[in-house]
C-alpha cells in the first residue's frame, strides 16, 4: 500500500501518521515533545524506525517550525527545539529505497490545504495560521514558495507599521503584533475583557466595545491580506490556526474585508477557513515526500540514499 | 536563424525588435503609439507584418501595461490603450506555425532580467520598476507570477499606509503615492526644490534638506521591499524605470536598507539595478513568446493556430 509517514516535529507535541496518496490519514499519533535537541532527533529517530518495523512507508516526510534551507534540505535553525543546522534526513539513516524530505512546518501545512482541502480548484492559494503568533505558507504555480533562504511565507513578519510595536523577531511592526491571537487577547485585556475569546463573544452579541477590539485586530489582519493580494493575487485566501478558524473571527474578518477597498488590478480575494485542522502538517510532509518536485539542488538531500543510507 | 520578434506596446511608444536564444535583440525600432483602441491594433498588425515580410521569426510576443487574463492571454484592461477585453493574438491572424504570445509588460521585463539581465544566479527575484508610478515583476522557481487574474505583482499598489494618500487606482494608501517618481517630485516641490532629480542631485552634494526629502522616499520604498521580502524571501530585488537605475537614487536606497532591520527569517536581500533598460520588455516578451512553459489552459491561445490560424 503506497502510504507515506508524516511527521509534524512542534515544540510542545510531535504528531504523526500514514498518509495516502489521495490525502487521507491512518495510523495518527500525537506524543509529547521529549525537551529540545538531540533528544528530539533521537525521538524521531524511534518514532520512524517504530512505524518503519510495523508498516513499509515509500517515503517519510519531516516538518519543523523553523527555516529549511531549501537547496540542501537541512534544518538552519528551529528555535523551539533548539536545533541548528541539523541534518535531519542524515539522522535516520534510513535505506536509499526511502525518500525523506524535510520542510517548514506550515509550509507543508499550505500544500496539504492546496492539495487535499476541497476548495476550490486554483493553482496558488495563502494559507494565514492564525493562533498566538501569525504563520503562513504560500502556493504559486502549484508549487510551495520556499524562498531563497527557506523563509518563503515568513508572513507574520511582514512589516505591517513602520516603526510599530517590538516584535520578539528584533525587528518591528511585524504582522503578528496586530493581527495574531496575542495581538487579539492583548487588546482585550486593556479594554477590560478577560481574554480574546471573551471579546470575541461578547462581539457576537453586538457589545459595541467588544466589537471595536475585534474590529481593530481583524481590521489589522485585512491589512495584510490586501498587501499579499496585491502582490500574489493568488486564487484564495485560507485561515488556519486556533483563532483563524474560529466561526465567530471569521465573521468579523469577512466583515473588515467588505468594508475595504481593493486595489485597481485584482477584486476581493475569497476568504475561506482552511479545512484540514491539526492534521495539515502530517499530510503535507507526506505527501511533499512522495510527490512534490525536488528542489533544486536537492535530490541528495530529499532521498535517504545519499545522506541517510548505510 | 530562430530568432523571436518582441513588441512592447506602451501608451506614448511601441518597441521592438528581434530576439536571439541568448538574449540578444537586433532590428530594434520604437515608433509613436498611433492613439488607442483599435488604431493601435491596426499598427501593431502591421508591425508584425512588416516584420514577417522581411524576417521569419519562430514566435511573436506581445506586451502590454495592463492585465492579461493567464488562462486566456486575453488583454483585459489596458487603460492607456482603451483595451478592454481584446485578444490580441487572434487579431494578428498569424498561421499555425508561429507561436503567438501576450504578456504583461512588467512581468516580461522581471523574465528577460532573470533569464539575460547577468545577476548572480538565484530562481527568484522581484523587479520594481521605479518611474513616474511604481510597477513590478515577481519571478519564483523559474516562473512568472501571473496571478489568479493576471494582477500577480501589481506591487505598486501595495497598500502601504491604511487610510493613506488616495490613489488614482480609486484605493488609499498605494506604495506607488509614496515611493515614485512623482512622489518625490512632490516631496521636493513642497520643499522648494523645482524637481525630484534638482533635489536628488542636492541631496549628493550632502545639503540636509534635499537629503531629507530623498530619504522620505527612499525609507518608504525600502519599506515595501522589506514587505516583499518578507513574503516572498527572492534571492533579489532589482530597482528598473527611470528613478530606480538613476545611481543617485540607489544610493540612497542602499542607505535607507542599511538603516532598517531585517525581520527575523531572513537576512538583508540584494538590491540591484535592473540591467537591460528600456529593451527589457521586448526582450523578456520575445523570449517568454519562444520558452515560457506555456500558461494553464492557455495552450490554445499562445498558439496562433487555434486563434489567429485560418
Amino acid at each position: 500500500m503506497d502510504r507515506a509517514l508524516g511527521i509534524d516535529i512542534g515544540g510542545t507535541k510531535i504528531a504523526c501518521g500514514l498518509v495516502h496518496p489521495d490525502g487521507t490519514v491512518d495510523e495518527v499519533a500525537t506524543i509529547p515533545t521529549a525537551g529540545t535537541g538531540q533528544a528530539v532527533v533521537d525521538q524521531v529517530v524511534a518514532l520512524v524506525d517504530d512505524y518503519r518495523s510495523r508498516h513499509a512507508p515509500t517515503a517519510v516526510g519531516l516538518v519543523v517550525p523553523g527555516g529549511v534551507d531549501p537547496r540542501t534540505g537541512i534544518v538552519t535553525a528551529a528555535a523551539n527545539l533548539d536545533w541548528t543546522d541539523l541534518d535531519l534526513a542524515a539522522a535516520l539513516r534510513l535505506p536509499p529505497s526511502v525518500t525523506v524530505h524535510v520542510d517548514n512546518d506550515a509550509d507543508a501545512a499550505a500544500w496539504a490545504e492546496h492539495r487535499f482541502g476541497g476548495h476550490p480548484r486554483g493553482d496558488s492559494l495563502v494559507l494565514i495560521t492564525v493562533g498566538t503568533g501569525i504563520g503562513g505558507g504560500i502556493v504559486v504555480d502549484d508549487r510551495v514558495v520556499r524562498g531563497a533562504t527557506g523563509a518563503g511565507g515568513e508572513i507574520g513578519h511582514l512589516p505591517l507599521v513602520p516603526a510599530g510595536r517590538p516584535c520578539e523577531c528584533g525587528s518591528r511592526g511585524c504582522w503578528e503584533q496586530y493581527a495574531s491571537g496575542r495581538a487579539l487577547h492583548r487588546a482585550a485585556q486593556a479594554a477590560g475583557w478577560p481574554t480574546g475569546h471573551a471579546a470575541l463573544r461578547e462581539a457576537l452579541r453586538g457589545t459595541t466595545s467588544a466589537t471595536e477590539v475585534v474590529t481593530e485586530i481583524t481590521t489589522h489582519l485585512v491589512h495584510g491580506i490586501t498587501i499579499l493580494t496585491a502582490v500574489l493575487d493568488p486564487a484564495q485566501v485560507l485561515l488556519g490556526g486556533g483563532l483563524g478558524t474560529d466561526p465567530a473571527f471569521q465573521h468579523f474578518v469577512h466583515t473588515a474585508a467588505a468594508a475595504t477597498k481593493p486595489t485597481k488590478p485584482r477584486a476581493q480575494v475569497p476568504i475561506r477557513p482552511a479545512t484540514l485542522g491539526t492534521h495539515a502538517g502530517v499530510i503535507g510532509a507526506a505527501d511533499l515526500a512522495r510527490t512534490a518536485t525536488p528542489r533544486r539542488g536537492d535530490r541528495g538531500a530529499r532521498r535517504g540514499g545519499s545522506r541517510g543510507g548505510r
